[in-house]
């Protein structure tokens, strides 16, 4: 049994050490993900002032200024391109994130579980080693002469009563080994699964993190690079506007 | 009199025009700095969400992940991108917006004060013509016979009455004449400031609206096509470290 301890011991220490991975993945996740929103929320309010800020520039813009249609037009792109953007991080990094969280709750409620039912299987295993200890004693004292108990006992009762202990002993012995042995399977069970899943769970992490940031920054590139097009088309209208302007004045 | 006051309102007809002008400006000009401010401030909203969510990459990144250094010096990279655009944007754009807006409330006062002066100038002229009406009364009396209130005083003071009177009238008349000249003046001399001013401060508004939208653009334009190669750059050591996951399970 001390043997058995120190072997326990051994491996719970490396369980434990995934479950500290499997709470650092949870937490790192968790935090992700409102990171991530948070960022989805900052790209509607520069959406939304941005759009505010065109719109200004519209209805300042009068109808005979140069480019008046191409502003107009240019306006709905630069808003189709934020509501892409938008839709597009939330479709694909969001929901990765969603989809890899939305596991760990069951692990998590399966590492409790395993916990609890190491608890059951160290009693049961405790029960059980005094049971024996019982046993040992009980055969030495059959061995023996009669106790002091025995003695006292009308002569036909001597040998029935250690009869009857040994057969009460052997019958909790037995329920207890049987008790061990299930509570034993229960906990191997529970713990073969973890001890495969958390490490394996553990690695998946890279993949969602790498899934997450490179669809982030994939959709990122296009937006600015359409938004840095867009910039140069304003910059353009603008310049344009600007010798209208010159010439009107000239003229007048 | 009658004439005068037609040419008057015509003037002031074209004249309201142009304070109408001057307010639709004033209310564009306000409305813009407010948008263009709030779009500064998204800018930075934006800016703190996704610097927290590289940082979130960051600390997650363990040191041995291909591209710990890379990515820990694009984090640096972005955080100065947005900084420079914000900074660019608040000194040409919102700065060209605060220049110009800060000279209208001067404008606006000087307005209202010919408001103000058109108004006494209205009531000296009102004055005057009034006066104007009475002494060709007078005169019409001393040219009719005595009139009852003459013919009521004692005969050495018949004559004097009327010559005094007309001293009196004469008095005001030259005193109300002046006034008006003054009133005329001042008015005139505000009038014709504000003549000459309020056309060119509208049209000064193209020029103004240009400078911030292109450069606004501008900057837009150069940030976004930065931003978008850093992205280029982020999704590279994603691919890379989705490559280093893949042999890494291999090997295992």
């Amino acid at each position: 049994l001390q043997k058995l301890g120190k072997a326990d011991e051994t491996r719970d220490a490396a369980f434990e050490e995934m479950v500290a991975n499997f709470n650092k993945q949870m937490t790192e996740g968790t935090k992700l993900q409102k990171d991530l929103k948070a960022y989805l929320t900052a790209v509607k309010t520069m959406h939304d002032a941005s759009r505010r800020l065109q719109d200004c520039l519209a209805e300042m813009y009068e109808p005979d200024w140069f480019g008046k249609e191409e502003m107009d037009a240019m306006a709905e792109d630069t808003d189709t391109l934020w509501l892409d953007y938008h839709q597009n991080v939330t479709d694909k990094s969001l929901v990765t994130i969603d989809t890899y969280l939305a596991q760990l709750p069951d692990i998590k409620a399966r590492i409790a579980k395993r916990d609890r039912k190491m608890v059951d299987f160290d009693s049961a295993r405790h029960h059980f080693a005094s049971l024996q200890k019982g046993k040992k004693k009980d055969e030495a004292k059959i061995a023996k002469p009669a106790a002091l108990l025995e003695m006292a006992a009308p002569s036909w009762a001597q040998g029935l009563i250690s009869a009857h202990q040994v057969a009460q002993t052997n019958l909790s012995y037995n329920q207890a080994e049987e008790e061990l042995g299930r509570a034993q399977r229960i906990f191997e069970e529970l713990n073969v699964e973890l001890q495969d899943e958390l490490p394996a769970l553990w690695d998946r992490r890279v993949g969602v993190y790498v899934n997450t940031f490179q669809s982030l920054a994939g959709h990122q590139e296009k937006f600015h690079k359409e938004m840095s097009k867009l910039s140069q088309n304003l910059n353009d209208i603008m310049t344009k506007l600007e010798e209208q302007r010159q010439l009107n004045e000239e003229a007048n």
